[in-house]
């Protein structure tokens, strides 16, 4: 096979691996990672179930190709991360809703028995409360303008994120995610910065 | 049959219901609900399958008792309930982490496409933001001292509590849930209204 013809076998190679991770997203967004069955995410690609082992020889193999694909596109430059940079992030997820009930589905499956997430959510968390406490203490120092350290906000901020999802994608009419979400950094102690 | 008999017969098929309820949250903490069987419930409780059917007749059936069930016992007497109730609420809470798990996994569930669960969460968010509104409005008038309203605070109490349980449940060495919870109300403005 001429070298072009590899490289080109390669780059299909890769496409379709990712399009099988973008349909697996959406079939655990629709039935959850217990739920999802690996015939559903190959008829989805056009693939039959043995095509698609091929690429993805386990379902749980495939669960690591779609968690390492959220730590790709969500990887937090944390040296340089504002707060103001956080509420940016809060808004761009208002507008994702599909990704947001992946991972909200999963993190809710992640704390029953022996689930294949339950470790990747567990670090993921104390990476983020870590990274987090970072951020906060570059913008505000030891103490937070509320009195908190930046090690006992952290998980509020954590907290907050994840639980204004769920009452979001529930009923989105109702719920106004970024603006709740900034409501909190003020009490954080953003607009005591920055009085109006 | 006599009239005895009779009554110990229902008094027996009542606790053989509470019995399954409690079966069906083990169950559902432990492989959420839409990876938890009746043939699970069944064994558990050491009937037939087609036993257990003879008081719930199907899955969904037993899904809205573990429902009904929750909300007897998380009935807030919101006329009188006060923000430091709230706070030992979240204590309680911390000392029940199976009931915590059921509802956790239910709740991330519930988003995934036409759950079971999804109608009554939905309304369950609308119900609960609407109490704790008139809770922290008996509380602290029309604003909270961060300058809220109790209606924008109400969703943050909500995702407080809902975000905790997930960081807790996946790390409870971790994570504080009920001392984070007292930092969030400070951050509302109790400690502004008893300073130490």
């Amino acid at each position: 096979m001429p070298y072009g013809d590899a490289m080109n076998a390669r780059v299909r190679s890769e496409e379709r691996r990712a399009e099988i991770v973008q349909a697996a997203l959406e079939v655990i967004a629709e039935r959850g990672y217990r739920g999802a069955s690996l015939a559903a995410v190959a008829e989805r690609v056009g693939l039959t179930q043995q095509g698609l082992l091929h690429y993805f020889p386990t379902k749980d193999a495939l669960l690591v190709a779609v968690l390492e694909d959220r730590d790709r596109w969500d990887a937090m430059p944390n040296t340089r991360l504002r707060v103001e940079l956080i509420a940016s992030i809060v808004e761009y997820n208002a507008m994702r809703p599909a990704i947001i009930q992946t991972f909200s589905a999963l993190l809710g499956e992640s704390v029953t028995e022996g689930h294949p997430a339950r470790e990747y959510f567990t670090e993921r968390y104390t990476r983020v409360r870590s990274n987090l406490a970072e951020v906060l203490r570059t913008e505000y120092g030891e103490r937070l303008p509320s009195g908190l350290t930046p090690e006992r906000a952290a998980p509020l901020l954590v907290a907050i994120m994840d639980g204004l999802q769920y009452q979001w994608l529930l009923d989105p009419e109702s719920v106004d995610m970024p603006g709740a979400f900034r409501d909190f950094l003020t009490l954080l102690g953003e607009n005591r910065q920055h009085p109006a």
